[in-house]
Order: structure tokens, then sequence, then C-alpha cells
């Protein structure tokens, strides 16, 4: 069931610290574990460990981590633990974030819940950008007191409400990891990327790409009620993030989508018969946050019978 | 606090019953404080008494009551008492209605949790309307099994996010009802109206207008994190609808804004610079209930630091 887009926890370290590469591979077993969550496959690649989880992605770098979780699952608190294992003066910029949700889940803590448990083991801001009443997403960005550096550059793209043809096929029993990647078109927008993905049962599909240290992840949840795709990357080249954005909207033709650049220019879209709205943040440290909300605006609303 | 729109029940008898407005004084005030709130006030027109209350209005023809609340009150169980109280076979057609709440209420039952205590006392149908994760109400309608009528006409505008000014002049603290009324217009507009209305403290106002069989009924609440003002009537005539509708648009210049139109046209507004999204249900018995999404294309994101 839809539950609100993924969660994502980000830690960079400090300048010369100890490789997050070289921690044991238990480490990060048990760092998934206590989000409820598999290891289904892991590629090493030169400068990157992209894991494939049964609750989404993480990828591990040298000097970074980036893990994203999807459905109940809690994440900030495996970001306290994580700075606690690692010591808080390893650390030089974290973050949390995470979407509204739109069921009343009771087991889920609120984001003040959260923010106050974080503040335990780090000095950070919260932010909420978004009406309550639309998307809204939630942001922890905490700096490291002895050594703080830049958030690391991150491009998301979170699609809502795809299109019914598109997400129909997507729930189709004869479907194959090959049929999605030709539908994705990822050898010919990221022939360069080695490829790790997982078709989920009854459906679902989730890709990680890496390529030396860029890395690229989508999920798709073509749920009936509300279908969603997530792409997320840190390339930086604007052509190649703006081919494959379009690529995937023209694909998917979702009735809304949000756009998260972190210390990035978000890509211009083509917006006829769509509108934007916007909101930055702009951090103490002059880490640079923009949101974008696009809704298209030929949608009929839907209507249900309970 | 703002708490999502009004809740709304509604019940009209079938024809030849006894009239509601001979009910004892407590059969109302009993139904009020079981919902957990106060009647400030009445006004016993020709053929309408309507109730200002503290937690917003009454209405009471011979034939129908319709009764909304805002906050955390459940208005479920007071549709399930008055049906029970009146006798099923009384019921033309009754009707509950309520919006997605935006904060997690713990305390408040779901939407599906009221549907099965409903329909141990009447047999009806249950609607949502908009996408999960925007705008979108819940809607239970019911006909009397000896003796259905047609749905009352009924026309909502709910206006959120309206004019920071305008939010900022009804939070005021030495504004007064006369203020207010001038604000809205209410003479100009609705001259033939009786008029009653609170200012409440620190802030928020309620008026409720009747004339004859006609109502209407307006609530400000201009909370400076998410101001809402709502207006209902029951009034048909076209031209005075839309002078009524364009006039408050105006005022409180809304960034989006619904419609619900019972049995009845929605106004055709002017368009330029926001979208409208629509859906309508067309009940068993052919009642129509049309719903209509708007929202202003120019709007920022806000962004709030927690």
């Amino acid at each position: 069931m839809f539950e609100g887009s993924e969660k994502i926890i980000d830690v960079a370290l400090r300048p010369n610290c100890d490789s997050l590469r070289e921690l044991p591979p238990q480490f990060w077993q048990e760092l998934v574990a206590a989000c409820g969550a598999d290891i289904l496959s892991v590629v090493h690649h030169q400068s990157c460990d992209a894991y494939l989880l049964s609750e989404s992605s993480l990828f591990v770098w040298h000097d970074r981590v980036r893990m994203l979780t999807c459905g109940d699952t809690l994440l900030s608190p495996a970001l306290a633990t994580l700075i606690e294992k690692l010591g808080a003066a390893q650390i030089g910029v974290a973050s949390y974030q995470r979407k509204n949700e739109y069921r009343h889940q009771v087991s889920l803590a609120s984001f003040d819940q959260e923010l106050i448990q974080l503040r335990q083991v780090i000095n950070g801001k919260g932010y909420r950008v978004g009406h309550l009443d639309s998307h809204h997403h939630y942001l922890f960005l905490a700096y490291g007191e002895s050594s703080s550096r830049p958030a690391p550059v991150t491009y998301e793209l979170l699609m809502h409400h795809i299109d019914a043809d598109v997400a129909n096929q997507l729930r189709g029993s004869s479907l194959s990891v090959m049929h999605i990647r030709a539908l994705l078109q990822l050898t010919e927008l990221l022939p360069e990327f080695t490829i790790d993905d997982h078709l989920f049962s009854p459906f679902g599909y989730s890709v990680n790409g890496v390529n030396q240290a860029e890395y690229f992840t989508i999920h798709v949840t073509p749920e009936k009620a509300h279908s969603y795709v997530s792409f997320e990357t840190n390339i930086t080249a604007p052509q190649l993030l703006k081919r494959v954005s379009d690529a995937l909207l023209a694909l998917f033709a979702p009735e809304s989508w949000d756009v998260i650049a972190v210390n990035q220019h978000p890509v211009e879209h083509e917006l006829s018969g769509a509108t934007q709205s916007t909101c930055s943040i702009v951090s103490e440290q002059s880490d640079n946050v923009q949101f974008n909300h696009y809704q298209r605006n030929d949608i009929r609303l839907c209507c249900e019978t309970l």
C-alpha cells in the first residue's frame, strides 16, 4: 500500500575521515535490519557501494551514506544510531527528509517528535515546506560542530498518479525486469551505469544504477489508488539530468510531481498544461534546498464509492 | 487551531411529517451538547430557526435539519442519534460530509469506522472524492426506505489560505462585528436576510443569515498557518449566488477553494490565473453532487522553520 514517498537520511563526513566503505558488512546489515528492511543485493563499484533493499536503497561512498526507505519504516532512529556509532565529531553534515503521510498511521511518530529525538544526538534545524493541505515535506538539517561541509548535491523527482495505462502495464503478471528496463529506456538514457534491479510481488520495481561516484535510483509503486514513481540521483550534468527527467515525465505523465534539488538548479520543464509552485530554503551554512511542486491542469478529481 | 473544514449532517424528512420546529428547545440543546458545542444565539424566522453555535451552526426547518461543526467534534454520532430519535421511517434523505484532516488526530474515528456506525441505523452509500494527497471530501448519503425524497439544494464555497492582509486584519484586536459585516458587504449583497453573528476570542467570526426558508452561513478562521473561510447557502437564484460568490472570492483571494453543489449548477467563475478540477457523483436516486476544486496558479509554497 502506498504510504507517501520515501524517507531519506544522508550523512556526509568531515574531510580526512575513515572510509565508510571499510566498515564491516554487518554494520550495514544491522542498520538496514533496524529499519525493518533486508539487503536484496549489492553492487560494489569503484567509488560507491549500492545496496538494493526490500524497502528501497542504500548508497555508501567513502565519506557519505544515503539511505531511502518507503512504507511505515522509521528512519530518524537510524540517523541517530548512525551518528552515535560514527561519532558526532566525524559528521560534516546530516539530513533527514520525510513527506507528509496521507493515511493516518498511529504507529508513526510525528515530525515534531522525531525532531526532539534527533536533537538529542545532533543540533539541527527542522523545516516544513508546502501547505499542510497539499503535498508537503519535512526536512532536518544538521552540521558538524567541529567541521562542517556543504550538503551533497542531490536531485529528486517524485511523480504521483502516473498514467493509468502505464500503471496497469506495471501491475501485469508476466512482467520481467528486462521489460521494465526497456520501458524506462535505462540503457539508452544512462548507458554508463551498472544496473541492479528487482521486481517485487505482486508488483513494484526498484533499480539502482552506479557509475564511479555517480548514482541514480528509481522506485516504482504502480498501486491503483495512488501510483507513485521516484527518481533520484547525484548526476550534475544539466543536459543529462534534463534528458532523464523529461523522459521519465513523458513516460509516466504524472498528475503532479515534486522536485527537490539540493545545491543544484532544478531542470527547466516545458510547462504547457501544468502549474509550478516553488519554495527554497537557504540554511545557515548557505546550503540551498529548492522545492518545486507541479500540478497538471486538466485532471479530473477521482471519486470512489466506499 | 484549524482542523479541516466543517463536518455537516443534513436530514430531510418524508412528506407530511411532524414539524421539527415544534420539538422542544432541549431537543436541540441536547443534540448540540452531545457534539461538544453550545448554542450562542438563535433567530426564529418565518420558515427557519437559525442557531449560532460555539462550533458553527444549526438550521431547523419544519422538515429539515442541517448542522455544521468544526474542530475535532464528531458529527456522525449526532446523525445516528437524530435518525434514531426521529425514527428511521420519518427520514426522506440523510447525509453526512467531512473533509480530510491535515493533522493527525488520534481521537477522530476514520470515515470507514463512521460508515460502519452509520449503517447500523440507516442503509446508505459512502463516497470519497478527490485524491488522498490533496483536498478530498467524504460523503455518506442515505435514503428513507419507506419514502425517499431528493437531497435539498445546497451550495458550499470553501476557501483556503486567504489573502494575508485580510487575514491579518481579521486577527486584529480591536475588531467589531460591524467592521466584519462591512468587510463582507453583507448588507449590500444580502439585504433581505436577518443577520446573527459572533466574534470569537482571540479571533474567528461566524454569521448566520435567514430570510423565509433561505439561509446562508459564513465562518471565518483567520489562523496564520492555515486561514479558512466557508460560505454555504440554499439560495438558488443564479445571479445572486454568483454575485455573493464572486464578492467573497474577490475579498478573500484564496490560494485554493472547493465548491460542493448539491442538485445545483456551480457558479461559473472567471478562471484566469486558476485551475479547476471537477468530479460529480450521481446517487441511485439521481441526486447530483458536484465537487469543483480550484487552485491559483501563482502560489509560492510556504516554508516554515520548526
